[in-house]
């Protein structure tokens, strides 16, 4: 409804109030994303107005069901018809994110009474929001979905864009939409619970926002790079607030807005050199010729410090700039160099996926300054002999640190 | 492209020249229909301009590859690159439309090394075209597709529009997609070959848009109810061609024309109250309680029958308008009632099931006149009365024409 209006208005953009952000792509296509405490207190009506006179069908994922089951269960009894809704718990873990799970959220859908008029509600992370967004974009031709985010990650970066999707033929994403959620909700309240590597995992994403577009975002997670590791009111009452509300809101909400922003005029991705790609273009294959030893922030964290480097070596970056990006993500707690998937040859090979994927060009995103980031566009604008300096360079750190 | 450069224009609607349409979309959505002769014919350049410099996959079913399977490869050797193509027979028939045929046409893509620049080419009928459809909207979350139509439903029904999709959950088209082809191409001497019964069922097809809005169109098909049945080149010698070219010119492109701009401002029919669903309330159970003996232009048939007795006993049409249409239909070797299904028990199950998937409205299609249709929204306003009135008239016509 909201992308509705604003359609109308013509006012493509993203539109900040004090509840969220409306996007509005030039497409088009429309969609809300919210910022709001106790999601699922039954005083809070946010979630059961979005639903409102449809069927609704719930999946969560069974950790997140263990710590939010009840509240979502006794939310959904105070505010909706008896008898309109229900909620199922999905595997989640990134070998479930299949085609299987697709069809057995659907067929959960059909055997609940679901038509092209209800709704489909995941709650959890980016996985359980994969899948339920694409089984939403395909039953029936493509029905509502809503988000509640309950990760870190979900909250900046899945959660507020379009993709959806499943692994298959063993290439990650390889079936999926771009398929707008109708709303996406997002309670930093219920980070409390995450475990502290899932924190790391979502701040490397914020400190990829930071450094591409947001110098100040940048210096605010130098000031705090424990954030959101001990609940809200802990950093709060840390007295450091960045912007009137508490350090956490200020760090999400502009994490939040950067990426809408970023979307918003190339929601489908027609354009192949995206900023966003920072820190996105080597690990893949860190994540994945390491066995997935390392979390796909954490591959991130490594990407974004070898990337620095590269972007000092070739002259775009300053010594200093290089320097603070990895000394920070190595204070978030975040790995900056992993030894067995390091190496000039995997990482020539990632070079030459992200060439193929990217239309034949490499769009490599390195940093030119904190909050500015420029591409790398040819294949022979890198040098293997810069990439082996680079690598390098990581390694000595790390001997230098851990020696 | 075409669509883009409509977009930019910004003049929503269907616009016809001398190849086809092209048709822009409210929403923004566009793409083009061709009318071509000799459509693998080496000096025709329209496909292999439409996928100039991209990886090609091309689906074919086994009976129109063993008609023109050699026709599609000798073309496309003859335009494009060696080993930037490749053609891949599919199962067709109505149990084939599943999401593991989807799969295999997905994994035959991949295998042959398409990518998000790819494109999936889909010669054949209605069910090939919703397979290959489907497929795309969800590779690499959305590729291009272009629909070579074989079919008369193809190229005046299924093959304008934007709606793809494959049986499961015991439903038909459960799971699909809105997904536009980026282009479709008609070639009417592709009909030359098809068996009487499918061009029956086109015919039917054709009927309804005749009925709902074009009296003219009507008259040419009451003048010609054999065209397509002998070939274009016979039908053009009985010398009655209605609009400069051959009969079966005219009677395809305002088919077309009608069905795209039925269909423009509802793409992704938000809207359900649609004109284009006259003959489509009770054909399902028709279609499905029949064990498919009838096929679905057949089912379509006795349903427009059936519905323009309920219009005549309405008083919404006249006993002539009533008389015309159903002659039409048996004159074009169609049946007008099946005593198996026309029952008022099973008619009152497909009213519901209508009503249910109509948002809750039956928003029944009837004609008022020839060309013109209404519709009747409410259930209560067809009592069980007229409808068994309406099903003992068509039996008795049964009675009368058999006995």
């Amino acid at each position: 409804m909201a992308g509705q209006v604003l359609a109308e208005a013509g006012a493509a953009g993203v539109h900040e109030d004090a509840g969220g952000f409306d996007l509005l792509a030039p497409d088009g296509t429309g969609y809300r994303v919210d910022v709001t405490g106790g999601v699922f207190h039954p005083d809070n009506p946010l979630l059961a107005e979005y639903v409102a006179g449809r069927r609704v069908v719930a999946y969560i994922g069974p950790t997140v069901d263990r710590i939010y089951g009840k509240r979502l269960r006794d939310y959904l009894t105070a505010r909706l018809e008896p008898g309109s809704w229900s909620v199922h718990t999905i595997a989640t873990g990134e070998h479930h994110k299949s085609l299987t799970s697709v069809e057995q959220v659907c067929a959960t859908a059909k055997a609940a009474g679901l038509d092209r008029h209800g709704v489909m509600l995941a709650v959890g992370g980016g996985i359980v929001a994969d899948i339920v967004g694409f089984a939403a974009s395909m039953y029936a031709r493509g029905i509502r979905y809503i988000k509640v985010n309950t990760s870190l990650v979900g909250q900046v970066d899945v959660g507020v864009g379009v993709k959806t999707g499943v692994n298959a033929l063993h290439t990650k994403n390889m079936f999926g939409a771009y398929h707008p959620a109708h709303a996406s909700l997002n309670d930093p309240a219920l980070l409390d619970t995450l475990p502290a590597r899932e924190i790391r995992c979502g701040l490397a994403e914020i400190v990829k926002m930071a450094v591409i577009l947001d110098g100040d975002l940048f210096r605010t997670l130098e000031r705090h790079p424990d954030a959101f590791r001990r609940g809200p009111s802990s950093a709060a009452a840390s007295g450091t607030a960045a912007s009137g509300g508490d350090v956490e809101t200020y760090i999400i909400r502009t994490a939040m807005r950067l990426m809408m922003e970023e979307l918003c005029p190339n929601l489908r991705e027609h354009e192949l050199a995206r900023l966003v790609d920072f820190g996105h273009t080597f690990s893949p294959v860190i994540e994945t010729a390491g066995g997935h030893r390392l979390a796909h922030g954490e591959a991130v964290a490594v990407d974004m410090a070898l990337s620095a480097h590269l972007a000092r070596l070739l002259g775009l970056a300053d010594e200093e700039t290089c320097e603070r990006i990895v000394t920070l993500l190595e204070r978030i707690g975040l790995p900056v160099y992993d030894p067995a998937t390091c190496t000039p040859e995997l990482m020539t090979q990632a070079l030459r996926a992200s060439w193929q994927r990217r239309g034949r060009k490499l769009h490599l995103v390195v940093p030119t300054a904190l909050g500015k980031a420029a591409f790398v566009d040819e294949l022979e604008h890198l040098p293997t002999e810069t990439l082996r300096a680079a690598l390098d360079a990581l390694a000595d750190r790390a001997v230098r640190r851990d020696g």
